[in-house]
């Protein structure tokens, strides 16, 4: 750990090791920043060497003034279903190793959408190729099954749902690779904002299912990103 | 269970199988949907020979967007109060049958009757004849009392109260046939989104009231459907 | 509703006129009473001509107090899985008509099985035949697909989980009967003791699924034998 | 507000200024307190000059302890049931004014019965006259509606309930008098040790129903007793 | 209690027989419910003889709304600061009776003037005279304890607080009168809407004060009104 | 304590005690209060003599609005950052005294910049020289560590983070200065509002953590003020 | 996936497809389970083929009732730390291949010993080798920094903490293979049973940490083993 | 920060360097750990050189295990209010510089002792003069008010309080010293088990008053002894 391995602009400490260190480099979130804000931050992180710059969690209205800002210097990507802005190209130089190990991407519904494409982005951003697999919740639970070679091959599975999150436990209890689950928080009432489904995730019959934040699709593209890295060595 | 029973259009799988399985076709949770992809999902299912097509937690705005983008194909009926589009026929089919099966529709009071029309529409699309009882809560119970014949000779009755949900209860004692409670997220304070009569009514102590989600009229209708057509057997 | 259909013990209001207005006599629920107290309850009950006592959440200790103070005038039957306590016969007088109609009791695991005897045993007080599957969970979702055909040709399907309860959706989406769902507090950490699984049924994708209290059997048993009933009219 | 009005003995400062300012002597919650700590704080109180002494909350393990050190100065009078007991006399000074004001406690079971008695000796303990109507929970209506005459004649009336606590709103809708709700940790579950009936009597459709804290019939008493000395200003 | 007292207008039911059994009449409860609905249930009301009517929980937009179509037949008076709107006169016809007898509203600050405004003016509508006491926080304990003699000759005192909600006990360990206490969503963070003050107001070690619903000045004031007519017979 | 030491104007009871009580004068809560309120609240105030007044939780909208009722009287100066707003001029008498007093104020993100600025310009409000340290969250823990020096000689510590709150943690095991820590909002899903962080701060496994509400950047630099005012003495 | 895979024992149904699966055959979760239960299930189990049993949740009484059951048939060997019963040997067949790869088991103190041991000793039955790294809390973190080369080495990493659960963030920041959070009910007070820790590693700022229940030793050794395996493809 | 300041034993890396950096000595957590563990670890500081060893929730048992395990070796001596064990001496070196400056432990009942002696004996045995103001609550606040010299000249006050904690809140408001306010789990029913008084001292309107975990006596010590140090500075 280098101690001197990050640049301070007062509003932020760029995180100039961050690379070096987890293997992958400072990634922005976007909530609670202003774009002005962001501006300074991006172009700091460019400066310090930083090619390709991921964006969360941001919302149409500041990935605008953002776009605006950066230019003519920087052109920002934006991709409105999955809150991402992207600065620079995705990368590309792990994709070939990874020819033959899928990570499948399984949600429940069509309203868990934007979830699931902020962790394909995020995992796409990072150089990885991964399979979507939308639509396979519970209540039809021929979908799913229709699809057990495919969970069978899988390196590393998502599995995202909202409401009761069953998805989970089931695609848990049919593969033996890793399963990250992503709660949501589609659904009303008792849902109470995605409790209910990350409550039933974390108690998964299924064992060995690991979950993060509610709608957190970019720590569950991390998660899985990490271990696609180890099989690589 | 056939496993090809579903149709992929990638943003969803539309479940084909699903008469036949649970007896009731396909219905769109509109909730977290954009019309386009709404759009999308009824055209697949009206190729795939769904005649009749019912949406639920649609608003006003998306039900204009999604009429207009479905025109000159297909007509949509919206009804606000329930927040329900509904495509194509109500079913009739099973009505003549159902003639002297009462299904009674009860709420405490009139900011009850979104969730109370919700329930009353999708029963009525599904083919059954319903009766509507709104306004009997329990702070003026004389009210409930005097229509105790219509609570004798219902085979099935959805008690539909926020606040602090008691008409559930009283219901629940005095008649023999199986009561639904619905909670609704009438109220403020502690009553918490509808909690407070959530929590109410799964502690009822008339027993064998059963309760869906806060809100959850259209669940309380396809429960209430079900064993209708039990008795139709 | 006749308003002195009560006999007034002090410490109780024996409610002589349930059966006549819910079908059911009244049942005793133990917990909170002492051994004294349901002596008291139960020689009035028997007194005013109910036959058959049920006595629920009845612990060992206090059923073997009750089962001696009650001699040699009663017998206490105790069934101690199942925390129930009966005096007098199991109904049977039903049981002949029932002969088609199924009302089958799955559950997730062997921990449950204290909740689903609860559910069994009240089934068949009343005088229903009930089928037990039990150990169904979907971490091994083939045992209950081995099932469909039973899954197909029930009545009713009380579906009782603990941990995250998923069971209640997945059965849920195979069958076109009423399903009640009944969380159970088997489990630790975040399910909360039974929270988690409650939750998980009420947010249910499958559409009619309806839930009791955590680890009410009882309540359960209450309602499907509501719904039978009706289907016997 | 006298400052100096108490004394210190270390442990405790006796509040001798209570009577004076609030109408009811010091009162000692039992609960985490040593028999010793309690013996040292009533023999103050003895010493300056309160004769009644009431301790809520005592457990009957302590109360022998405490009876056997209090011996042969002062006796204590143990009642279980409310987990009382009392130093001295009850007061009856009071009684002959309020012939005709009658307190009602109602509660919905005979699990409610340690609470309801807490609020009857309480009450008893500080001068007025009560009426016990024991189990007239809702599951059986027609119980408590048989006593109409009985509810409107009340001054105050204590409504006490477990599970659901929908005794607060039905009686709370029959009647002109005040009503002081108490929510018991009767049941399981999801009555959360009490917080399905606290919210449900929170969110009383009645309105001008008070509550209080769980089990706390201690506090309803202490409130209904201020209500009627008002009125006999 | 009169079966037949009420008014059947589909949408509502009139409960006619209200201030025969509560002593006052119906009240309408203005969220959740459209101007249209309030129309119509205005005019009934009208028509069954009750002459002034309250509306609580009247947002802006919909008093103008409903203002504007009852007129010409009937003029809407709106206290914005209140969220209240009356119909007809304010009750004068017991305020020469409560001359001495004075109901004291305290709140903690100025931010929960709207709740004490929506209580006292429920008070007021209902005949009572009420003595405003605002800003009385125990931040600043002295501005309370300056007006120990108002607090000392009040026959009921209400005590409006948010944040922790202290107010309430420092209040009721300073009097011998009921005390009802209001929590209200005054503040951020871990006051969770409330239900800190919520709490702290049920745990209020000043025995004898009984709390409503968060925001509920309303339900505070009703049972003030009660308590006021109990001491007036 | 002065029991006149107030300025009663209806709607607000000035403090015009809290300097001589609390070191420090009467601070406006501006979140509930309307302009008009506040309006009068600063005149009386000033009239009272106190120079300089602070307001916090003052939005936008409503500085606007005060600003211009309070010309050409009074100058507000509005800082949007930290959603305060100053009336007359910071406090500066104090600040030599503490040239050697460093209070530090860390924050874990950019995201958590409006509390730390609260916080920051709260204290400088009061006369205390700050230095702020942002963006130094456990991330990128290398960042905090390597300013170890200005961690050991800082008198106090202001710790403030969103999400999982670690910063306080990690820092209270760092030094031997008070570290006071403000859990922030930031965050989404289960950080529930900051009630992730509290909860973490709350059970730091560093010892001496003291903690205040959500966001109460206020609260923290009031509690650093008082200490630092303590070692001036 | 075989149908058929399972054996019927009425009380369970054994998972005999499990190993084919998931790669793990059936484990048994001894909470809830009498002795009696669980010595049919390991007879049952062993008869059809399975050597190795582990018994997770296992507690010392009932341990102590298995073992003389099973005997002289089979031997349990009881690790009370961890909770956990074996029967048969450990796995050996792939510790000679994980031979460079080290899973890293750190948790925050001594109080969460059993939780780690439970992790270790699951980890070790399923094959793997395993790393303690015990006491290594954030209250004095330079004994984890001291470790950076381990961390660095690891292929997993195990972070087990109680209270506030900051350990998982920090180690989440120092390295970039993945890291499972386990919480744990060490603490007391507003840790919630474990609740503190959990949001708090659900809400880690070091992207790509996943989390498992509280207290879930075994389920973060049956992930952590999946990725192991997945490295050895 | 010294890297290699610890002392690994396996089940507990000892941290020799704490007292160095943050000014006190390890203190070992008493719940969770065995005598045996506790037993390894004491002797471990003895031989590091730390000669008094403070052992904080040491239940009763435990207690006098540990005593026989570590005689003739070392002497423990045990508090049981306190649930605290020491080893070695008191620390009187700083005390005579404390000369005047006094550490006020005020707690609003009898019932709040326990953590009370907790806070007192750790500020006592970490070389602090302390004084106990016991049974202050506000219920009858004239005590609390009586002691407003001894309040004015208190460096810092320790507010100790359970039910709803107003105690913190009042106090905050006389003083302006700084305020740590530990809430208790003294009370029943919804003071959720500390839950009520934490909420409400975390939002108390007395600005400065920061808090600690329920019950939490030692870490509220810990903090006054921190500024203390920094007024001796």
């Amino acid at each position: 750990m280098k101690q001197d391995g990050f640049e301070d602009i007062g509003l932020a400490k760029i995180d100039t090791d961050r690379k070096n260190r987890t293997g992958v480099g400072e990634i922005i979130f976007g909530q609670g920043k202003t774009a002005e804000q962001m501006d300074k931050i991006v172009r700091t992180m460019k400066e310090k060497g930083q090619d390709s710059i991921l964006i969360t969690r941001l919302d149409a209205e500041k990935a605008g003034k953002l776009e605006a800002s950066l230019k003519p210097d920087f052109s920002l990507k934006y991709f409105s279903d999955a809150r991402i802005g992207v600065i620079g190209e995705f990368s590309t130089s792990r994709s070939s190793d990874v020819e033959n190990a899928k990570i499948l991407i399984c949600c429940a519904g069509t309203s868990d959408l934007p979830v699931a494409e902020e962790t394909a982005l995020t995992l796409e951003f990072l150089g990885n190729k991964v399979e979507r697999m939308y639509d396979v919740g519970v209540a039809g639970i021929h979908r799913l099954l229709s699809y057990q070679e495919k969970l069978k091959n899988a390196s590393v599975i998502i599995a995202i749902a909202g409401m009761e999150g069953a998805l989970a436990s089931v695609v848990g209890g049919l593969v033996s690779c890793p399963v990250i689950a992503v709660p949501t928080s589609v659904g009303y009432g008792a849902s109470f904002g995605g409790l209910a489904a990350l409550l039933s995730m974390l108690n998964s019959c299924a064992s060995g299912v690991t979950v993060v934040n509610i709608d957190n699709g970019f720590g569950a593209a991390m998660a899985a990103d990490k271990i696609m890295r180890l099989t690589e060595k």
